[in-house]
């Protein structure tokens, strides 16, 4: 196969685990790499509007054409697609993120969020997360299940608008029992902030907290991911609570100002 | 009624659009505001992980706990919660934006990201944005239809895990035709880059580009705007597409590796 293949990511262009996805990557066509030259993680859907942005040539990866930039990872998607290539790639792959980015984390995840902005601009787009904060993780068997997803996409494609977000629990390839098609689990952050004082006795805050999993469901990738699956979550960009709608027919008004 | 409101928006604690919600906001209860320091558009999801926020107290609002923060509006609500009330409020509400946020520009938007982040946090919450980019834009009509909305949401609640996207075209309040409860449109930017060069002989890039709405549906935000209604998007942070799910069951894979 000979297709062209944006990566990106939002650990920044020297993390570990970007360049595992390229090497994967390399064996289905043309890559070009355009990632921030800075960690972006919890950057989200964010996008630079009040700065300009840079791209600079970026030597690091063997054979393969590559751009580090001054913006977010959805910002590195924007360039890739309409300043470098200037046509739509056949595939767009995020990652592969040093830690896990399931349930309510794909809002604040910049690896999802930049294949989330794949999906708008209609290209097959997937993001990778292996369950592994360490920088020096190990990502072999995320390359396998990674190849295994990648080629799967590029012979059946994926629905329209819709990104892929794939979460690897820290296991050998082994001792992981499959890949699980699956929900978003409805967890979230009990936020705390570890408030400290600097050396002129100004308060600073920490964001920190833990996550908590009170959804029951057992289609969740929480759920498949403690029983040692692979997840994958098709995901899409229409926020919209369709379930609701009628719900909320009160709200309508003609006009009654 | 006393209601505790958190109040935020994305363009910053100094724009007029966040003293027109306050002023709202004051008829229902006692106000705590916690808005950027500086603007935030464009932010999204964003949260500030790798450095430490800090909190001030703003005297600029008569009669109002205020604080200005260093971080993108999510930070916000996080500090506004679990930081400054150390409880939940009775509402979240984030703008007035100054700009439409219609359509997917929902992922984009700092207003309606604080105004998820409520949600999640278990908050009706509400985010409301103007169709007018103007610093000094007329925010009077969107005052009545904020106050008409907030009263109800009050009054009935929100179904859970639900915030309302809210905008208001730039129209005087007897021009607009009324409210409608609809859908987010699938519209999407035309992205561009306008390429310059620094005085170093650098290239820079700014981004640009061009709102395109191919939805055809008339069930949507933007349909609505264009005919002069105020539109209401109930939001959730589920982006689960369950449409596809079955359509995706070729890449299940129990454990050939």
């Amino acid at each position: 196969m000979n297709k062209v293949i944006l990566v990106t990511n939002d650990d920044g262009i020297h993390a570990k685990g970007i360049l595992e996805l390229i090497a994967v990557a390399k064996s289905f066509g043309k890559v070009l790499v355009v990632a921030p030259n800075k960690p972006q993680s919890g950057m989200g859907h964010a996008i630079t509007i009040g700065d300009p942005l840079r791209l600079s040539r970026y030597k690091g990866f063997e054979n393969v054409d590559a751009y580090s930039c001054s913006g977010t990872p959805v910002d590195c998607v924007k360039l890739g697609i309409f300043e470098v290539l200037k046509c739509k790639p056949d595939l767009v792959l995020s990652g592969i993120n040093h830690g896990e980015n399931s349930s309510t984390n794909v809002l604040y995840s910049g690896t999802m969020s930049a294949a989330i902005e794949g999906a708008m601009e209609g290209v097959p787009s997937i993001g990778f997360s292996l369950a592994d904060f360490d920088a020096d993780a190990d990502f072999s068997a995320t390359k396998k299940i990674a190849k295994d997803i990648i080629s799967k996409v590029l012979k059946d494609g994926l629905p329209k608008h819709t990104a892929l977000n794939v979460n690897i629990p820290k296991l050998q390839i082994n001792e992981i029992k499959g890949i699980k098609v699956c929900t978003q689990a409805h967890a979230y952050w009990e936020d705390k902030f570890d408030s400290r004082t600097d050396q002129f006795g100004r308060p600073y805050y920490w964001l920190t907290g833990k996550f908590s999993d009170k959804d029951k469901r057992i289609d969740t990738d929480l759920y498949y991911l403690k029983m040692g699956f692979a997840t994958v979550v098709p995901t899409h960009f229409d926020l919209t609570n369709y379930a609701v709608l009628k719900e909320l027919n009160h709200l309508n008004n003609e006009g009654e100002f």
